[in-house]
């Protein structure tokens, strides 16, 4: 049995670490309304940190969830114009396309994992002259511009292995004694550093909402509640809570954690209970 | 009698201190997308400051009046997941839509007044499972898209009096003798200080376009012309005059008022007319 | 024989120096959709910095052919309000819109060279009231919605002679012996550096892809490859390559050329063939 993934989209979002400054973002609009005038672009974010595959790929995974079916445009791409490959990557209601860096897989299993994968290469999609070093606006953005017109995925290019797709390694995770390890994913502009722990790690340990938490990061030893928003403790002070993504983060309430903690993303977090005083 | 608000809306609007790192402004439009797909979102500014009610509440009172009929999104909420209340304010011909901490009431005023307020606690209306850390993207923007599509706004929950809105302090504003004291409300990005003192309390010192005026400002004394652009005075030298939102503002033309006063939001000003000499 | 320039637009464009933190944006955004509500507005960008004619110019010229036909508004204008002209310039199949003061000629180049020149002086298609010192909102942006949805570029004031267009001065650029002179024209987000000198000056010297040229920037003396693009050096290796707008430039493979060489927009550069060893 074949199936073919034939579909249009209402919708197309873009996330890249482009900046704001220099109109590459506007030029990638501007290629898609070509092509697909009547399809809105959502913004997901352009100011990934340049080359943080990684950060953008974090990024991505906790957007699509809230977005319609869509086409999603992802470009942090160190490698551009070298031999990695550039990528459609079929994921529930929703089709991921950029380069086969990392940046896809964990957006793709957010959607409920890669059903299909073609590899870009049908150049009849792409903007001509392609250059070697915009492929945003050359090849991700109008293959999938005209996906979302209902262009055949299969189109793309020729069908490859999902299990092929370039992997990011797993970020620190690990309950061990009376103690959940993990490390800083993502900081926040408010400063709330979101965790590699979930709260069924926490769980694990009988640490719940109520609870107070030990928390070691950097060189900072701290004892605060698992509250469940900010305002569950005084101003100034830090707070353990789920975040909105559903993971477990650091807060200060009306301040900022990542500021006094003084840790970049990837920070080890050491999280175990403290007893009730 | 009773009057029933019932329209829909071609616009929405969209103001926060969401940032533009983390992708949480394009999750916003993602869900307007899957309730409103058809209406435009407008995004106003992204970048008050973090908690920055005040500033958000002047940017937003500044914007609005020159939109379409709209439901504005507006989300500058430190107390989020507490037991502050979220509302809709039908004021002229838009809603506004956000938290009850004083950010939307100047907006409703330069709409021309609150003619009624409804607390939202109508949860058929929200996304599931609500966060109590992002009502942003739980219940402001799916409020907000509902009534965009036509969702009567009664429907969001029980009316409340407008005077109960929270309000926020008035910014200092006093003619005397032969002064008009006031406050720095904002900086923009060009440096220009926008003052809570209007040109009609100039005007009853007898200052007017073509005058000379005295002006005190953290540790300056400047006497400057009250011009009607910026070009009014040389490049380099200072200049008071009636800013795009009919505010007394100071500015430096083709430099950086803000850079050379150096003062903050909130700085006290005293204006006084200056002798021709 | 008369040809009337009659055109409805299905996109319009908006390059400002406004920033993003105040509001101006949104509130163009907002105008042009009380005009033209069903005409979506592409954002180049808003971060040209204050004043910089030069840079937005720069910003426009290589965005505006990747657009669809649109009503193209820029405003870098810090003459506004004083008695520099307001212009729409018909260039290929687009409308610039902005103030004569260079910010649109390289653009109108880009799309094949200014057609028709009309000074904005109806001010039938302007917002009322009309301030002295935000023309993007109450005149440009105004017209250009006009424009778009139909109205004849000749009812916007005057025709004047395309010759009378402010111009900016061309940047150095000069083949002489056994180099080429040239200067940074502009930087971008990932410290790339785009210069004068042209793919086409460096063919004239035998550099050609896979040459090794010799760059004098600022303090700095370096050999470098001509590659076609980062990855064809080593991560923190310099490289000079032909970039996305056809322009001769300077990167370090995943770093920042700019950081490292420490010069800002309009520093001399020269390039010469440097032997294979």
């Amino acid at each position: 049995m074949v199936i073919r993934f034939v579909a249009s989209f209402d919708c197309l979002s873009l996330l890249t670490d482009y900046g704001l400054d220099d109109g590459f973002v506007g030029v990638c609009h501007g290629v898609a309304a070509r092509i697909a005038p009547a399809c809105p672009v959502i913004d997901l974010t352009h100011l990934v940190p340049a080359g943080d595959v990684r950060r953008g790929a974090a990024v991505l995974a906790q957007a699509v969830p809230y977005l319609p079916p869509a086409v999603h445009v992802a470009v942090v791409d160190p490698g551009v114009g070298t031999s990695r490959r550039a990528v459609a990557v079929a994921a529930g209601p929703a089709i991921l396309v950029g380069p086969d860096n990392g940046l896809l897989v964990w957006a793709a299993d957010a959607l409920g994992g890669a059903s299909a994968v073609y590899e870009l290469t049908n150049e009849r999609l792409w903007l001509h002259p392609v250059s070697r070093t915009f492929h945003g606006r050359d090849i991700f953005m109008p293959v999938a511009a005209h996906l979302a017109t209902g262009v055949e995925l299969a189109s793309a290019g020729p069908e490859v292995d999902p299990a092929g797709l370039t992997q990011l390694p797993a970020p620190v995770r690990r309950v061990t004694g009376q103690s959940a390890e993990g490390e800083v994913i993502s900081i926040d502009r408010f400063g709330n550093l979101a965790l590699s722990i979930m709260p069924s790690d926490l769980a694990q340990l009988a640490i719940t909402p109520g609870s107070r938490v030990s928390v070691q990061c950097g060189e900072h030893h701290l004892v605060m509640p698992y509250g469940d928003t900010f305002g569950a403790v005084s101003p100034g002070a830090f707070v353990c809570y789920t975040d909105s993504s559903g993971m477990t983060s650091l807060a200060v309430n009306r301040g900022n954690a990542a500021h006094q903690l003084g840790v970049p993303p990837g920070a080890y977090v050491l999280l175990s209970p403290e007893p009730s005083t």
